[in-house]
This record gives C-alpha cells, sequence and structure tokens, in this order.
C-alpha cells in the first residue's frame, strides 16, 4: 500500500465526525469497546464496531487483545506524520502561537 | 459554522491526493495560481482553480491578490488544530520521535 493509499484512509477516516468524537474519548486513555459503546448510548454497538474498524483500517486506532476484551488506543503517528509534512519542525513553534492568538481572540469576542 | 463543519470542509479537502500535492507545492512558499498550474502540467487551469477553491475553503490555503495575480499561501493552523485536538503539546514531543524511529526504520529495511 503506497503512502498516499495510506493517507487516503487516514483523510477518510476522519472525515466523519462521529469517528473524530471516537478519537476524542481515546484521546487521554485507551477504552475497550464496551466502555465506548456505553459513551454513545445513541448508536447500536454494530455502528461503533464498523466505525472502529475504519478508524483501525486507518491505523489511527490500535487493537489489543485482552481476554474476550478489545482495548483501543489512539494512534498518533498518522497525524503527527501529516502535520510534519505541511508544517515541519521548524514551523510548528509560529504555527502553535498562532493558533493560541487565534483561539484567545475567539474567546474574547464571546 | 460550527468547528465540526469547519473540520468536514479540511478532511473533505485533504482527501484528495491532487489537492495534497497542491499543499506540498505551497509548504514552502507561496505561489500565483499560473506558477501552480505550469507545475501540474498534466492538469486543465480550471481543474487547478477548482481544487484550489476547495483548499480556500477549508482555509487551508488562503489567497491574497496583486494586481492582476493571485498569490496562494498554505495556512497551517487547520493543520496545527488537528494536531493539538488529538496530540496537544505535551504528547508532541514523544510523538516526534516515535515518527523519526519509524522513519529510520523504514528506510533501513530498503
Amino acid at each position: 500500500m503506497s503512502s498516499e493509499d495510506e493517507d487516503d484512509r487516514v483523510f477518510k477516516a476522519l472525515g466523519n465526525r462521529l469517528r473524530r468524537r471516537i478519537l476524542d474519548a481515546l484521546k487521554d486513555r485507551p477504552a475497550t469497546t464496551g466502555t465506548l459503546c456505553e459513551a454513545f448510548p445513541e448508536l447500536d454497538r454494530c455502528t461503533v464496531m464498523q466505525h472502529l474498524k475504519v478508524l483501525e483500517e486507518a491505523d489511527l486506532v490500535i487493537v489489543r487483545r485482552d481476554g474476550r476484551e478489545r482495548w483501543n488506543h489512539l494512534n498518533a503517528l498518522p497525524i503527527q506524520a501529516l502535520h510534519q509534512r505541511w508544517i515541519g519542525s521548524y514551523a510548528a513553534y509560529a504555527a502553535q502561537g498562532l493558533l493560541k492568538l487565534k483561539t484567545g481572540l475567539e474567546g474574547s469576542a464571546d
């Protein structure tokens, strides 16, 4: 699979807001599939598992099995790679500063 | 427009590999639309402009006009924002190290 194929999968996976919310839920700690289903009571288990499969295929989620439990871990590497592709280490500091400024200005405009 | 609507546009824009190549071409310096068309001789001008429009709507490209020229600038902020959303400042250093390790290992496997 080429790197561009991998990127296609990453952006397809991130293009859905429910999948983005699942990644949000995994940001601070891994979660079992059961815990994730409880966190999204509006979705049936099958839907959550389908979204997790797309995220796993894009390598944004890594699954580890422990007995009967599936633990889902956020994998930061594809996100770091696209950051590196268009920002790079040198510009990251400046971009970070600008983002803080923008968030600050938006907050003060409320 | 909600932040999720903005993210939908960003990922839709990045989901196309030609648009990703246009962003690559803008990484180091801004370019006029004419220069970009020359850089992609396999595409007609109309196609390049359509892709630029999608990138501009996603705020990934900012256009400045200078006389009759349109200068296209890469805007790093949406990419920085999604990096911040799932990685954050504290984990960035570790993710950066892991990415270097992965790239190094892949390179040594050639």
